[in-house]
């Protein structure tokens, strides 16, 4: 481990966000789902909160290649799990799903405690998340196609976020527990 | 065709940007190829540049799916031929590229003409068009992994590009000269 590694490896678990997140709602495709932990790490994310599509999903971890080791993920059985477990956290879920009663993206407050929800690349958002979220957020399109990729969309969604955040100075404390600073501090200085 | 459908297709004709392209230096991976052609349709783009890895490119068209119809995919058998050809059309060229030269990306002026270069999975923008480029431009990252996806770095570029060019009004009026928004109108009208 080189001093500059060690140097870089403090600085980031410095800056790591441990109550802003996103939760996959059954997406499925491994490119996916590695673009979306790739920008999780990128804006400062350290968990990440899956539900696996009722196929499975064995191909993800090595198609998300580097950044599965820096991003904690969770896996919950089902949405409705997910969502009480987030819920019970204090957390306000932000469904990013294509509603009438979605706000643009830009318009809820991720400096709080919350939760983006991302929905699978054909249904969306299930029906039963969506009913529990907070908000529903959108980016606004204007082409002919209806959607953006998920993952496209997500990376958006999160620089907005990471954008406010820095503008809030969240990013100049450690916010991480202690003792999950502790735990990835020596995870990621393995070899 | 039903009356909501020719709507929508001329509302989307009469906000499409001609002066915004987006440029794909060997970016090799068809998925990312149509997640990037999907954020311009997406964002009010009417082309896109290409210049294809050396292995050549038949999977595109396929996985492109829907999107392809709807943004001009303009092919250039050289990086050296697509810069001198939007630089003769007057745009900027602002290269997406981790470099020591960059800016962040929502300092640089997207409502001038002006098309974004984005650099291929593992060796970025080549040198001669990072060269030639008037702004390197890059999304601030916070961390373990050295760089976004590529399609979720377009995305989120273009998504600056549209709220600038949002905010200057440049969605009010029609901006496709009259002879290709014909030539669009009737290529998109056919059933
Ligand atoms: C391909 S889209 C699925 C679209 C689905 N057919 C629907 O109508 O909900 C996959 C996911 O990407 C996200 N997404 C795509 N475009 C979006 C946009 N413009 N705003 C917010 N989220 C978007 C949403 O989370 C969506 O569930
Ligand atoms: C996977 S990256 C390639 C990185 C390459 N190893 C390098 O160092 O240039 C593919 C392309 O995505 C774009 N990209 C990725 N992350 C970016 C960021 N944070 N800012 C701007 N562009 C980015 C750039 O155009 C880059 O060439």
């Amino acid at each position: 481990m080189t001093p500059e590694r060690l140097a870089r490896i403090k600085h980031i678990l410095d800056t790591r966000q441990p109550d802003l997140r996103v939760l996959t709602d059954q997406v499925h495709k491994p490119r996916n789902l590695s673009a979306i932990i790739r920008s999780c790490d990128a804006f400062g994310l350290a968990n990440m909160h899956v539900v696996w599509p009722k196929e499975g999903f064995r191909a993800f971890r090595k198609t998300a290649g580097g950044s599965y080791n820096w991003v904690t993920t969770h896996t919950h059985p089902t949405m409705v799990d997910a969502v009480s477990d987030l819920k019970a956290q204090g957390h306000k879920l932000y469904a990013a799903q294509l509603s009438d009663r979605a706000v643009d993206y830009r318009d809820v407050d991720y400096t709080v405690p919350c939760t983006v929800i991302m929905g699978n690349e054909v249904d969306g958002v299930s029906a039963g998340a969506a009913d529990e979220a907070d908000e529903h957020i959108v980016i606004p399109m204007m082409g002919m196609v209806e959607s953006l990729n998920v993952s496209a969309a997500c990376a958006i969604i999160l620089s907005e976020a990471q954008r406010q955040r820095k503008l809030a100075g969240m990013f100049e404390n450690q916010r991480l527990p202690q003792d999950e600073y502790d735990r990835l501090f020596f995870s990621w200085c393995q070899p």
